[in-house]
């Protein structure tokens, strides 16, 4: 298959299969143009093909070993590459988002597959755990017990909108889905479905070239409500990683609850990421400061799940000054074009409603852009008492708005704050001036956020180790994970113990002489393998 | 408060607080008799001082250093030695099981407070991970990011009624949510309430000795179905851990994915742990392996979660002889008294529908015990079509009751296995002879089970780092975990990221130069803390 011949059919276990739920198509937002070819929507009843795919691939996928496993991950990262100038060029098409931008995500997605790629040629995720055995301990002897982590099964993922392609068919929840060993059913994104096609036969093709079982990977279009839903329901699926809005996030979770067996849903959902300036940190250079916190708000039209929808600055002179800062950085931007008509309507009804709210004043904005889905970058302003006391204005506010909020002291904002939902990100502003109160509102924050950043901007998610791009309800539905970094690789995995397993029946990462090179932890102990040689 | 004088009111942080919701009080099942004193229950009103004092606690108890927090746990330990022969010979009335079944249950007690303790030490399941700053990396530097994991925040624990000590008011779920740094609110067991509030006090006096904030620990009395749901719905609380019922587990399951910010809830639940025989294992000595079984069905009256309520075996003249072998190792039993007599009552209607099914008959049993609540241990049998076709025989029977399914093939019994709910483990007795058969087998149970053993008994539970009591749907709530062990300490954990703070704004663990000398994960690569020294 010609991966530059589109199909507008599914690729399920490496075959078409063309839905019979009618079509859609993918539509240029900076233009209104319908982009062929239609694509063919799969109803529920088709489903059972990739599930029951998906399932018997589980165990061959899950027992590769390590290298065979991590080249799998190289393919699709090399054969992702090589589509890269088509790629580009449908995704700019059926997003609106820039050359630039999309480049930058194209070598994020394919990079991306590579570090898990590295993370399971180690194979530390394993977590192999050894007590061995004390056949003379009193009153009893102990028994030899080995654990290593398995793949949880069949994983179902949602692409996010606004990464076509480091969110998305091949992106990080896909990614670190595989690396667990996991087989994945991805519901395509319907709003960019010739992309997710591209990226959905570099993927087959690498399960084809490395000689995997078909049902490792599936494409599947179709309506959410229908046959996410579908999805989410199926005894075979064990888990779900989403990337979304908080209706569509919480009916998953809902759905995934109510199941006879039910499973867990990772939902990256809504996050405001508020900003906290100090007051030491006006005495910078406020313009740049301003400045650089309208490019967070309205870079890629202000549809990243880390813009900082909130600012906190400190009442007063300097404070005034900074909010009129900003007002002068947002003239100058012009509307850039959102990912789809709908996304941009929705937009405007989010700032209409916060701008009709008591006590909300225009900070700046804005010209409007090219077409009626760009519509003009803005900020608001309130005070403390007002943000605290009505929870319209802690709503996320999809694109590229904001809200500034004035607040007086320390200890009256670190009680909002202590009473804000979940969050991806928190960042500080500040000088050493104001390490003091920092330090007052670092506790809270650490209960509220996933990640906390100084004196930086929180849009630009490193992909690394370290990362954690989570956050407690409603930021995600399960805040002891990320879906960004190598820890998201945790999700999708479970432990099992084996108690007395003679050598022959023992899984290979845990006989003797460790001969995956892991590192275990033996009576507690993390050992890495050179302690060994 | 001297411990041995009970008050029969709930402790909220380290105060008595008596409740108005009736009364309950202890019932020694050997003999019916009542046991003052009254238990005040607490009505849902007054459960408020409680959670907010475990909320008030989160944040200082969550930011002790390894060495004071590990105190802390060592001092539960001694205090909960303290008072032995008191917490013996209450539980021994509250629960009828025996001298030395709980003497060892007590030496676990307090052990596995110690093994967390050494955990809290060494320190790391901090899982601190560093992926340091590159200010010349093209095209944008990478910041300076570092995770840690925090504590959750409160968490509520409901105890078991099989292991008054080790799975109650400071067993496993206590001691890894404590040991995470979480404050721990334990709804107090309601049949064996005065064995919670002697390990009540002795958690509460290590509390105050340590100097604690007194929000650290709560134990409240009251229904389940009344405060029980209450506490998994207040706000404040962040985590649930549950050993009992499957009913009871699955109720607040739905209560915690109802709330508005839903919450974990680790629940160990229901479990009939197939053993699976093999013909090669019938060339040995086959009145041992059935007097093992029988052992293994019958200690503790079978009121173990892992106890053995399956056992396949294969068909033919071996697998009849050693059928026999069970009914006479059987015939030799004695029913022992079980916790209470509502449990006795309901094992018995258990043993009747299963006996009552097509295609079941007797296998053997044992002579009824000293009192109503010692029904004699009862082993019935069927072949695997009947058991594969009625969902009856797969439901827990908690007590000392068995299922002996006899099979043709290993393919039919694998099928078969394929087929049945999560369990907490799977057993295999054979010798060399059959590893070839066990090799097909292994694959499917473990996607079925937590812990696998090879000629052993599932009952008698290792703690130590390696085990996992844990397993898919129903086998508990989150297969991702387990309950007893060391990487239980994972449930109550949550991962933060921090970019570029700098020094003075990091929290300890995360300076430069591992002041807490921590095993770090840098640049991907596990460095335990020697290799900086």
């Amino acid at each position: 298959m010609p991966t530059t011949e589109l199909t507008g059919c599914s690729i399920i276990g490496g075959e078409t299969v063309r839905g019979g739920a009618g079509t859609i198509h993918g539509v240029d937002p900076r233009t209104s143009s319908v982009l062929g070819p239609s694509y063919h929507q799969l109803g529920t009843d088709q489903l059972r093909i990739a599930t029951a795919a998906a399932h018997e691939a589980t165990s061959s996928f899950g027992n590769l070993d390590p290298s065979e496993h991590a080249q799998f991950l190289d393919k699709m990262a090399e054969n992702i590459e090589a589509v890269r100038d088509e790629l580009i060029e449908r995704a700019m098409a059926e997003t609106g988002l820039s050359r630039d931008r999309l480049q930058v995500e194209h070598r994020r997605t394919s990079n991306q597959l590579r570090l898990f790629a590295s993370v399971v040629r180690r194979g530390d995720h394993r977590g192999v755990r050894i007590d061995p055995a004390l056949p003379d301990r009193e009153p009893l002897p102990r028994p030899d017990i080995r654990q290593r982590k398995i793949p949880v099964g069949p994983v179902v993922v949602f692409g996010a909108s606004n990464f076509p392609l480091a969110f998305s068919t091949a992106g990080g929840d896909t990614a670190s889905a595989l690396a667990a060993g996991c087989p994945v059913i991805v519901k395509a994104h319907n709003a960019h479905p010739g992309t997710g096609e591209l990226v959905g036969w570099a993927v087959t093709k690498a399960v084809q070239e490395c000689g995997l079982h078909p049902g490792v990977f599936s494409l599947l279009y179709g309506a959410g409500s229908v046959i996410g839903q579908a999805l989410v329901s199926d005894p075979l699926i064990k888990a779900v990683g989403f990337t979304g809005s908080r209706d569509a996030g919480t009916a998953l979770m809902r759905t995934a609850a109510q199941r006879t067996e039910p499973i867990p849903v990772y939902a990256e959902m809504s996050s405001i990421n508020p900003v906290i300036v100090f007051d030491s940190a006006l005495d910078e250079d406020m313009d740049a400061l301003a400045q650089a916190f309208v490019a967070s708000v309205t870079g890629s039209s202000g549809q990243l799940c880390t813009v900082p929808g909130l600012i906190f600055v400190p009442e007063g002179i300097k404070g005034d000054a900074f909010a009129t800062a900003v007002g002068r950085a947002l003239s100058t931007t012009t509307g850039q074009t959102m990912l789809t008509e709908p996304i941009a309507t929705s937009w405007t009804h989010g700032v209409e409603t916060l701008a009709s709210q008591d006590n909300v004043s225009l900070v700046g904005q804005g010209e409007p852009g090219p077409n009626k889905a760009a519509p003009a970058p803005a900020v608001y302003g309130t005070d403390l008492g007002t943000f605290t006391g009505n929870e319209a204005l802690h709503r996320e506010i999809f694109g590229a708005a904001a809200l500034l909020v004035r607040y007086g002291s320390v200890a009256e904002l670190k009680e909002t704050v202590a009473r804000m939902e979940g969050q991806l990100t928190a960042t500080l502003h500040l000088t050493e001036a104001s390490y003091d109160d920092a330090l007052e509102l670092l506790p809270v924050l650490e209960q509220r956020v996933g990640r906390i950043l100084v004196n930086g901007w929180p849009t630009g998610v490193e992909v690394g180790h370290a990362m954690v791009h989570g956050g407690p309800f409603p930021a995600t539905s399960e805040g002891r994970t990320t879906s960004v970094g190598t820890f998201a690789i945790e999700r999708f995995l479970r432990p099992v113990a084996y108690q007395n397993l003679p050598q022959e029946l023992l899984p290979e990462p845990l006989r003797h002489g460790n001969p995956w090179h892991l590192t275990q932890m033996i009576e507690g102990v993390i050992t890495p393998p050179d302690s060994h040689r």
